[in-house]
C-alpha cells in the first residue's frame, strides 16, 4: 500500500509542478503582450489556459480517488488536501495571466497602459520572478525559495500601491479606459503575487510542519483598500 | 462508525450555514455602508470578517480530522472534499463584502460612487440576495434556489458590463478616483455572484451527483474582459 500511495503521491506532485510550468509561460506571455501590443502572444495565453484548468481538474480527480483509495493519516492527509489547496491557487493564477492577457488583446493595437509603463514593466518582472520561484520551490521543496517569493510579493505590493498613488495624486490626465486597464492590471498582478505566496507557505508548511499563517496569505486578504 | 460520521458531517454542514449566514449580513451591510456612506457600519463589516475567516479555520480542520478518522469513500468522501471548497469560497465571498466595505470607508463622508447611484443599488441588492439563497440552498439543500442563484448572477454580470460600458461610452466626467472605485467595486460585486453560483453548483452536485460544470463556475472564470 506505502508503495502505491507514494506512487501516486509523486504523480499529484507533478501535476502541481506542470501546472507551475504553464503558469510561468502564462504569465510571462501575458506580460510581454501587454508590454508590447503583441495580439499573438495574448491569444496563447487565453487559449493555453485550458490546459492549465484541465490539469487542475485531473489533480483533483487523483486526490480524491487517493483520499478513497489510501485514506491517509497524519502528514500524509495533510500533503493531499495542500495539494488540493495548491491546485485551486495555481489555477487562479492561470486565470490571471488570462485577464491580463485579455486586457492586451482588447487595447490592441495600441498599449494598454502607456502612462504607467515602467510600473508594468516592474511588475511583469516581479510577478514571472515569483512564478519562477514557485515552480522551483514545488519542484525542489528548497525552503529558501519561499523566503524570495514573500519578497516578490512586496515588490508588486508596492507597485500596486504606486499606481494608485500615479492615478489620484491629482496630475492623471489618461482617459477612463486606462484608468479602468490600470485599476484591474494591478489588482491582477497584486492578486498573483498573494497566490505565490500562499503556495510558498504551503509548501513550508508541508516541510517544517509549521504554519506560516497560510489562512491569511490567501488571496484577496489584505489587498488594496 | 456511521453515526459519528453522520453527526461529524452534520457539524460540517452547520459551519458552513453559519458562514453564509454571516455572508448575508457582510454583504448587506457592505452595500448600505456604500450607498450610505455610512461609516460605522463599513467598520463591522471590516472587523466581522475575522469571525468567517475563524470558522473557516475551525471548518478545514474539522474536515482534515473528518478525513483522517472516518476515511470516508465515495459519496461521504465527496462531501467532504466539497464542504472544504465551499468553505474557502465563502471566505472569499465575505473578503469582497469586506473590500466593499474599505471603499466606503476610504471614501468617508463622502458617497463612493455618486454617478452609478442606481446601478450600485440594483449591484447590492442582487448580491444579497444572492447571499440570501446560498444561506438557503446551505440550509435546505433545495435546488429551485439554486437556479435562481444562476439568475442573481447574470443580473450582476450584466450590471457589472453597464458600469464599463457607462465609464467608457465617452460621456463619462468623474474623476479617476471614482473611476477606481467603480472599477473595483464593480468587478467585487461581480465576483461575488461568480462565488454563489459555485456554491449552487457543488450543492447541485452534492443532492443529484450532476456536475454542473463547477469548475467552470469558479471566481475568476468567465469574468470581465
Amino acid at each position: 500500500m506505502r508503495e502505491i500511495f507514494e506512487a501516486e503521491l509523486k504523480q499529484v506532485g507533478d501535476d502541481l509542478v506542470e501546472m507551475s510550468t504553464l503558469v510561468v509561460q502564462a504569465i510571462d506571455k501575458a506580460g510581454r503582450a501587454l508590454l508590447g501590443a503583441n495580439l499573438a502572444l495574448a491569444q496563447e495565453v487565453i487559449v493555453a489556459d485550458q490546459a492549465i484548468d484541465s490539469i487542475e481538474q485531473d489533480l483533483d480527480e487523483r486526490c480524491v480517488l487517493l483520499l478513497a483509495q489510501q485514506a491517509p493519516v497524519a502528514t500524509d492527509l495533510r500533503v493531499v488536501v495542500s495539494a488540493l489547496r495548491m491546485s485551486a491557487t495555481l489555477e487562479r493564477m492561470g486565470d490571471l495571466a488570462r485577464h491580463i492577457a485579455e486586457i492586451a488583446r482588447g487595447r490592441y493595437p495600441s498599449p494598454a497602459t502607456p502612462a504607467l509603463r515602467d510600473t508594468f514593466e516592474a511588475m511583469h518582472e516581479a510577478a514571472t520572478r515569483a512564478a519562477r520561484r514557485v515552480e522551483h520551490v514545488l519542484t525542489t521543496h528548497e525552503l529558501e525559495g519561499a523566503e524570495e517569493i514573500e519578497r516578490d510579493d512586496q515588490v508588486l505590493d508596492d507597485l500596486h500601491q504606486g499606481t494608485f498613488a500615479a492615478m489620484l495624486g491629482g496630475t492623471w490626465e489618461a482617459g477612463p479606459q486606462e484608468t479602468v486597464d490600470v485599476t484591474l492590471l494591478s489588482r491582477y498582478y497584486e492578486r498573483f503575487g498573494d497566490h505565490a505566496v500562499s503556495i510558498a507557505h504551503r509548501v513550508t508548511f508541508l516541510v517544517t510542519g509549521e504554519f506560516v499563517n497560510a489562512a491569511h496569505s490567501e488571496p484577496e486578504s489584505g489587498s488594496n483598500d
